[in-house]
């Protein structure tokens, strides 16, 4: 396992929305409509969360860290919170695109030193957490939703792939009660 | 859940080179060769198996269904086995690339039609086994290895979260013992 690393960090970001739009775009909605369950979420789901995540967690958190540090906690983000307008899946993928490009100008602009990665701000139900640690998870949440996609896409053929299931570790991924 | 679908499967197969291309090619090493354990794989070892499975599973199977039926068992595909050479991420994202246009060249060449897709086929550890189920469980295969690669990078950071760990599906997935 690694320490947090700035730009290895960046590198995973950079690359996450056009590794959603090579798989998703104008895939049929047979995969990108469809869910694992009632008050599951489809792929499309998805795409609309992670654009809400960029427009009001990561950056908006980074920055209150800088400004204020643990003396201001951060608002909640409503993990089931989602964008779903414009409603065609390119549309949100281009959605996406801009909004994460427009997240890391402005990461990139905050120069940030090591000093400033040990900075700590306050999680209204983490407590203390650092700046590294809010960075880290922000790739980590892209990696969690690409892990839900395939799972929820995997699910739609569970039948249809016969006694091959058992050898097919994503159908038994139980989702953990989360993305 | 959905019955199987050639389109459909199609549509996925198609777009997974370019999905893993957009997500993987020039990641930091930190990234791609990293593991999460002792003989486990690196997103570098599944973007070679994915290759091997172009070489010597699915489109080799739907042939001897094809033309044996349930006649001739499947040759045993080595789930352990990888194509690493030519040694660069780069060059064996192009390798899968380029064999799965093949792969589906051949597919569409043979012209499947319903009464193909119910065509047994002869498994040597499941038994009888259908050309539909084969031609589904392609599709999800590359699903499970997305899976699988989300969740072996995700690893990586494991430390790096800090408390946030505690959202994050893909840090609470065991990997089942398989892909």
């Amino acid at each position: 396992m690694a320490p947090h690393d700035l730009d290895q960090t960046i590198a995973l970001l950079t690359r996450t929305p056009a590794a959603l739009d090579a798989l998703l775009r104008d895939l049929p909605d047979a995969w990108t409509r469809a869910r694992e369950g009632d008050d599951t979420w489809t792929a499309f789901d998805i795409v609309g969360h992670l654009i809400h995540g960029e427009q009001t967690d990561w950056i908006p958190r980074a920055r209150i860290i800088l400004q204020s540090g643990e003396t201001q906690t951060f608002d909640s983000f409503d993990r089931q919170a989602r964008e779903s307008e414009p409603a065609s899946m390119g549309r949100l993928l281009d959605a996406f695109a801009r909004a994460r490009s427009e997240s890391l100008r402005e990461l990139r602009a905050m120069h940030l030193q090591p000093v400033d990665l040990e900075r700590r701000g306050h999680h209204p139900a983490l407590g203390v957490v650092t700046m590294s640690e809010l960075l880290a998870t922000w790739a980590v949440h892209d990696l969690t939703h690409l892990h839900q996609i395939s799972r929820v896409m995997a699910h739609q053929y569970r039948q249809a792939v016969g006694p091959w299931s058992a050898y097919l570790g994503v159908l038994h991924c139980a989702g953990h009660g989360m993305p």
